[in-house]
């Protein structure tokens, strides 16, 4: 019989089309679970908790809890902060100091890599300093770049976001290229992973369909073989569309988006990925180039979310507090693949110790051996993540978006 | 009675969501016409004139034509040439030899402001030249600068897309906003009217509702008053989205984007304006900016169309050929509002010499004094263009549009 006890769900990292929708998960079965009495969110994610800044769950209304299923990015806030334990401990230690003062026992933390770091340590933290706290990872990250789990909710929907982008830009330039742009470049999302700009792939059914040539961070940027593909491209079919990752690197290591600046979190801080590509292009082949970059767009892009990242969001949020019902201090909802044809998938479970601060890059038999494109393999396994459409429902054309009223909980600590 | 003969139907300029639903209505119509015998397209519009290169439609799949209707780009192909009757008669005369060959008696040229003037002089030129052909031109364009016509097909899908993309992404930004992002910037398309760039206004309906700041071609950017309403607005919000034109002018004249080249039309070549921005912001601010550009993909963006837009492309292309069996040489559907609440409108009808060449600027009674939002007159306006989603079909995951076997009819000239 597990502990009776108040909930905390927290947020963190870069936000998806389907991080409210694990909420959604989450707080439904919290809501149902007779071991849960109240349920807080953090606001803006482990922040809420060090300051003692806790949002009541209870106080939103029935729509808006409904609503987070078809809301995309944080609805509670979320946070970019990484906690060390080694240079500063204080800061778990304030963590179980506020759990402790409004009677927490269960923390949902739904998050990438940087995240299920932070929800491991206070699984062993709060065992050290006696108030147990069951700590269980939720798994969300466009970058897909979680191991263990088959894929991780928010990849479907940024990939087929991405796909469709790609898909649409191609017609275009198709359309358009005789007597206008012959070259359109794309910049896709993922850091080091390239699961997202992979996924554009997808939408190469044909040679006429772009992307003709995928950059993916995997792989080194050899600047006159590029070139030569692109003219390559261009000759046969009057065209080129290029899907470039803002990870790409050149052959010294850097990355040709590098602007020198970072994150809160160490890494590098890019987003010009494409207008390097683009740049390369125009100064070397003299062709009219095009440029798009999707941005926050594409991990925000709730209205083309695929069906199944929904399901599987809210899936991974519902067996969170299963595990929590079964104890499993420090584990987190997977994914497991039961079978490509027809699609089947569950949910299980794996320690969090597993996952965090590990990333998964898109192995080499997903990449085509001339580096520039998807295998089979890749299609095989990405292809039923981005099936199926979600809606959400529109009022004025535009879609019905939930926010949050927030209120917080007083103060304990 | 219609004279009989053939027709050719061709796509001109910057392609849109919805210019082959006007293609559509077209080739629907004019297949059901008495007088039209066999319906050809140009290949890249006026260019498969020009060559004797007509795609023979009648080849098409029953299927590739109903797929026309929810497929974005120019499916014939499209084209940027700009013909010039001082510069150039002699590409006019070759125009009317290729259509006397063919025994072409209707001419249907769907395109923007350029387009217009083609068609009409191709009307002028055909009496003169003694083998008449009854030339109508069909309304396009994401930029919605026509005049007369309440709006124009291309723009209400265009404007949706924009609004959508900034309602995603300044969701993205409010919930990020405390460790990171403090400002996003959304670059849209609309070279020197601000119809798409305010009609991201359309997503704002709260203050904390991005944009907060648009910038229109239509307004002078005034760098130190507009950094003081970035900071203004972080300071009170702590985010601040802004919707940014590519046509913005610094105040002597010179796009913020321009970089130097023209296109053959010899318009500036833009794209680069909302990185101009965020490095403006950044220098100057020093604040953590987000950048998206949608380029092609917003003028594609076919997956989330507007529904009104898509039946008034329709309706426009099937009313041409009405004009055209009513003997209206050098005229052009255009669109009337008949009231606003609720929305209703009619298709009417222009001379095509009163739209060709103008310009439709947003007037200033639909911008907010201060220049930087859109006003309740604008949303008016704007609001029903964007109703209703109208979404094609999928196949594994991805919008399943068509693309055109294009069998050329043989050269007769």
């Amino acid at each position: 019989m597990p502990v009776r006890g108040n909930a905390v769900y927290a947020q963190s990292g870069g936000v998806t089309s389907v991080i409210n929708a694990s909420a959604y998960g989450v707080i439904k079965s919290a809501m149902a679970a007779e071991f849960i009495d109240d349920i807080y969110a953090g606001l803006y994610g482990i922040n809420g908790v060090l300051e003692d800044k806790l949002i009541d769950v209870y106080q939103e209304s029935f729509e808006a809890i409904e609503g987070l299923r078809y809301t995309p990015s944080a609805a509670f806030g979320s946070c970019r902060k990484k906690l060390d334990i080694n240079k500063n401990r204080a800061e778990f230690e304030r963590i179980i100091q506020v759990f402790k003062a409004h009677n927490i026992r269960y923390f949902f933390y739904n998050g990438g890599n940087d995240s299920m770091d932070t929800a491991h340590k206070i699984s062993l933290i709060s065992k050290e300093m006696g108030y147990e706290v069951i700590s269980i990872g939720v798994p969300k990250t466009v970058d897909n770049d979680l191991p263990i789990t088959d894929n991780t909710p928010g990849y479907g929907s940024v990939a087929k976001y991405n796909a469709i982008a790609i898909r649409e830009g191609s017609f275009d330039v198709e359309s358009m290229h005789r007597d206008s742009t012959k070259v359109f470049v794309l910049e896709s999302m993922g850091r080091h992973a390239g699961w997202i700009v992979g996924a554009t792939g997808l939408a190469a059914t044909s040679e006429k369909d772009g992307p003709q040539i995928i950059l993916f961070p995997e792989r080194t940027l050899h600047q006159d073989n590029f070139l030569a593909k692109v003219e390559e491209t261009v000759a046969k079919i009057g065209y080129c569309v290029i899907a470039v990752s803002e990870g790409v690197r050149r052959p010294d290591g850097t990355f040709i988006a590098d602007s020198g600046l970072r994150d809160s979190f160490g890494h590098a801080q890019l987003g010009g990925a494409g207008m390097a590509i683009a740049d390369i292009v125009k100064t070397n082949l003299n062709l009219k180039v095009h440029t798009a970059i999707l941005d926050y767009c594409q991990r925000s892009g709730r209205h083309i979310a695929s069906k199944t990242d929904v399901e599987q969001a809210i899936a991974c949020g519902q067996k969170a507090v299963e595990l929590a019902a079964e104890d499993k201090n420090g584990f987190m909802p997977v994914i497991f693949r039961e079978s490509n044809n027809p699609y089947e998938w569950s949910i299980g479970e794996a320690p969090i110790s597993a996952i965090a601060n590990k990333e998964k890059e898109v192995p080499d038999e997903y990449i085509r051996e001339d580096g520039y494109h998807i295998t089979d393999a890749f299609r095989e396994y990405a292809t039923p993540l981005i099936a199926g459409e979600d809606y959400p429902p529109y009022k004025n054309g535009l879609p019905n978006y939930v926010r949050l009223k927030k209120v917080l909980v007083p103060p304990k600590a």
